[in-house]
């Protein structure tokens, strides 16, 4: 079963809410020996801190992660897990006090607030409880752990698309990532991006975007047919990243539009006598299996839901409201998904390294 | 674990090859006292069978499913489900005997031969073993069981673009689907489908298709945040479908182009003080739980890979060669991805269901 | 989730019922490359096959068991797993057609009937359906493979106790235990057993047993505490099966007796610098790992509740009756029960020693 | 997978070690809207608290658990669960600072030291680490939460062997066992255990106990044949506890010795109608699925290997040494195993109370 937790042999359980005292995660199945601490987990939730520039959240939390078990400090000092599972805590700082009685009574329209009500009869309405994308820093936490199980692996992201504007392909430079705070690969879109979102931002309403996460280093033969292949449980992950409207692997959508002769992807050998593939259109998975190419993956996130524009609702006790969303968010929380998506792709890929090695061996 | 099954109290597990003696699947955890005859798992299996039209492969198959465990005929003369596992067999009639040699060493590009083989070691080269689309006729009567479960539901799919042409969804009746070889729901689409496919089948080449299926009936709050959510696992349920390469629910990637204010659902209450909303861009699901409304996704398929041109590839043993796939094939499998595609979201949908009344009751 | 499948990387779904057309298993995560025939795993299902002698018995199945899937004959002309399900299929020829009315309406003591009725409002009463000890011989099939995963794994098990009589351990004999019809390891015991049960059989009277089973080259460090513990999940096996109501490893149920100076296992190094322990009152596992030590456990069969002595019992429509159980009964289940255990306990080794494998590598 | 986690609906993740900042579980699949306060998990810690008496070990632990998510106060001023993850958490107070060199090095018979090295290459041997009876504290906790999924659910656990030394069941009381520290429910016997334990505390030895669990108001139906026997899974999840070598439920063992005749439970109708079982000997359990009969489950607890003889045993390194096990520890860990099996009953009930209701509603 799975309400809260994701994986099979590297497996995550995320817990808390929004306003409550902690969330927290359980990673279980980590193999041992693995030298983590908690700085090492630390630099990833540091790129999804909300309050980083004018374009996030300016919700001011430490996002402090504390190590709670699953290590030990080996005879040479070193840290290091121990195959126990490994209990991540990050304490809630910045819960305001405030009035919560309106957005108890009203659901916002396009949150989960309705659904969460129709389905438990009972909702943790502050700061959207549950369904808060404050949840996705424990994935982050966790994805830093899954980072380190397989060696040579990479996973990186990047936004590539905000509201109706596309980065240039041609100009893509990881480089760039770190250079502006959008996560844009595309030094030039990165401006345009900023243009775009500040007017946005000031209007107090919001935008979509597109995120592409691209992994190197996967070994070839991850992935279990046929339920368990290795895209489907990448699209499983990031579908479930809070607002994720679409998936989609290599070419994805536009093959469809593609004859076979177009998207084929062709073999030769290697210098040394290796297979190589001539192209990636496949996007690193044959079959539900890795083929050795990087994998990559994109995801769609929708505008949030929580603009200053009224917008037609009704409330729990079951009458018409106009609500508008007040308070601290994102104007493109895709922005943020950034480093949720390649946590998401990188304990998705751990799994997968763990399950092979167990059923195949090596 | 999911290596050959789905789900978690509605469960499938599928097995057997293209060309071994038969196929199956064992459907666990179906609620009793359903009333359930081979012949209403057979008016699905029909849908997808081969050979029903030029458009699709003219390998010919009966795909006549026997129901051997899980049933049982009550007093009333009526066979019912019994809670026990149903096992459900297809015989495979029309397994060509032919020289294998040929296929057996050289990967096809595109396929999954050099993936299973990097994997496994071992790989059963007839008809593309286990990853041939054959298996997908269990999903399909496994999804014949799965509507039966909810009460009021009804999942119906469509071929909404094939190759660069889609339909007009002013046009769309769903009384078309059944009119034409496409499952296509615009008249006037079908007509272009038929001739644009004509030509692909013509020169040996194949193309890519988009497929939508809409849910019906789905009763408000199934889902089970955060990892299980409805709409993620409606992904990864048409993402482990061959050839699927993206996944998308409601505005999907569109989304990502929108503002807050264009993507919103606003609510109102019906005459009868129902809770309703003016619009469906969520595609019916909101914070991973079914708000009530359809639930609509889209999958891309890829144009196969087997096709007439030769295309680089290397052999088993490490030789560079060029291969043609010759064959009985389809050249869109997107267009027998449709009552796939119906019977994944069935299942998922089932599964929920039962979750739900497990976590929540009623 | 676990209706009717047990292991997690090694997993095995069975279905079918005692006189429907057939019974069978898959067997999903068998790693690829294992040689496996029919004749494999058919000289299990012959030890556990009914009608072997007047103690069992006397339905005539042929139990001969089919591979459906997840075999290929490779270039050496050797059939071995591919890594995909293994679909394994015994059709039922003994189901004889009989006026099943009384058993239809009246619950027979003891056995599943009232509960399943109890639970799912429909029942396949002829010859106990699902609840059929008849479902047992999947797991030996199922067993049979498993045996082949872990290298040098030797799984035997043992009647030790039939009724009040137990055998002589000084007298242990591995090789006696295919000399008798009760796989008695103490040849005096085998006498006694033969006298002992013909007297129950004659009188229409049933029995229960203790059997042991003994795993040798278990390798060390096999289990998954917290919740996977070996020794746990060869508890859950074996109480699986049919009839069983007790289970203990080791020195079980007496250690509750003993000092903790009794109990202790001292531990040494071997000539050749390994570690041994000096005994195995922990039966082969400390703290859920396995030791190195053989496995050893032992579970209790009661007596079958199909007696020709006529019992209370009540009907389906709720009016009270004497019931005596005609028709065909093991007269001590327990003797049947040696295979399935050992099956239990190799499946459960087997399905650790890969997710070991998995976690840890090597 | 099961590494640290039990449960399907009702789910528990148990981390932590022994001697870490703090132990925690997460509970999972909870039904909403059940009133659960701190106090009411509380109350059951207390009873295995450590040094409650000199019977137990003197280490002094508040155990003071906080609920860190999943609950909300609601309109009425009621704290009640949401349907999400429940995080439990206990601080370590009393880890000892003191030099751990010597434990380090030294593997203790009966302990896991060598089976965790062995298998994970590091162990976090600062008191016994995640092996450590430390968490059982947490299963005490989700327990708690598992008595309140079930309505009119009674699970009571008693201490019936001590040693050598049995209650007769003729003296039994459910009063007596809250007047003693031993959970034991015949007075008589109580004083025989406090007299026996006090020389086996004087000596620096340790025995073996055995502890019975009654479970009254399980509703008729729970259980999910073939794997997910409920009897089963109380066996699994007592198998679970530390130094657990055998389970039973009902007759037991010694229905083994018995016939059909004997081991029989007869059925009759009640005043009103109902089915009514007039005997026991089945221990609440049919066919794997519950009666109605309260569930009566029993387990052996070896002597903790902790004791002040020195055994011979080897060092990390590959020396020999005797090793004497200095500390605070339990002369019976039987004890304190009671609170701690009720809780294991308590928890696979409620889940399987899910399951039913999700598979067959109601």
């Amino acid at each position: 079963m799975s309400h809260n937790t994701f994986g099979h042999l590297f497996r995550v359980t995320t817990w808390g809410e929004s306003h409550g005292p902690m969330i927290g995660c359980v990673v279980d199945g980590c193999p041992p020996l693995i030298p983590l601490t908690e700085a090492d987990i630390q630099s990833y939730l540091d790129k999804r801190k909300p309050g980083q520039s004018k374009f996030t959240t300016q919700r001011r939390e430490a996002d402090e992660v504390r190590i709670v078990s699953g290590v030990m400090v080996d005879e040479d000092g070193i840290q290091k897990t121990t195959g126990t599972p490994i209990s991540l805590i990050i304490e809630n700082t910045d819960q305001r006090s405030k009035d919560y009685s309106e957005i108890k009574e009203r659901y916002r329209p396009g949150h989960a607030d309705f659904t969460y009500d129709a389905k438990y009869g009972i909702r943790d309405y502050r700061g959207g409880g549950r369904s808060s994308a404050r949840e996705t820093a424990m994935r982050v936490a966790a994805g830093a752990v899954a980072r380190k199980v397989v060696p040579g692996l990479l996973v990186r992201g990047a936004l590539v698309q905000v509201g109706p504007h596309r980065i240039n392909r041609d100009n893509w430079d990881w480089e760039e990532v770190n250079n502006n705070p959008f996560f844009c690969p595309d030094k030039e879109a990165a401006v345009l991006f900023a243009d775009y979102l500040d007017g946005i931002r000031k209007a107090g309403s919001s935008v979509g975007a597109v995120i592409e996460v691209v992994a190197e280093g996967v070994p070839v033969g991850l992935g279990a047919p046929i339920y368990g292949k290795l895209d489907q449980e990448i699209a499983s992950g990031l579908m479930s990243i809070n607002a994720v409207k679409g998936v989609e692997i290599g070419n994805g959508f536009e093959a469809a539009a593609l004859t076979g002769e177009e998207n084929a992807d062709e073999m030769r050998l290697s210098g040394n006598g290796h297979p190589v593939f001539l192209s990636n259109n496949a996007g690193g998975v044959l079959g539900g299996i890795s083929s050795g190419e990087p994998v990559v993956a994109r995801f769609a996130v929708k505008p949030t839901s929580s603009i200053l524009t009224p917008k037609k609702s009704i409330t729990r006790g079951g009458e018409e409201v106009d609500v508008m969303t007040k308070g601290r968010h994102d104007p493109c929380v895709g922005i943020r998904a950034v480093p949720v998506g390649e946590a998401m792709v990188a304990c998705t890929i751990a799994d997968h390294y763990l399950r092979h090695r167990g059923q195949v061996g090596g």
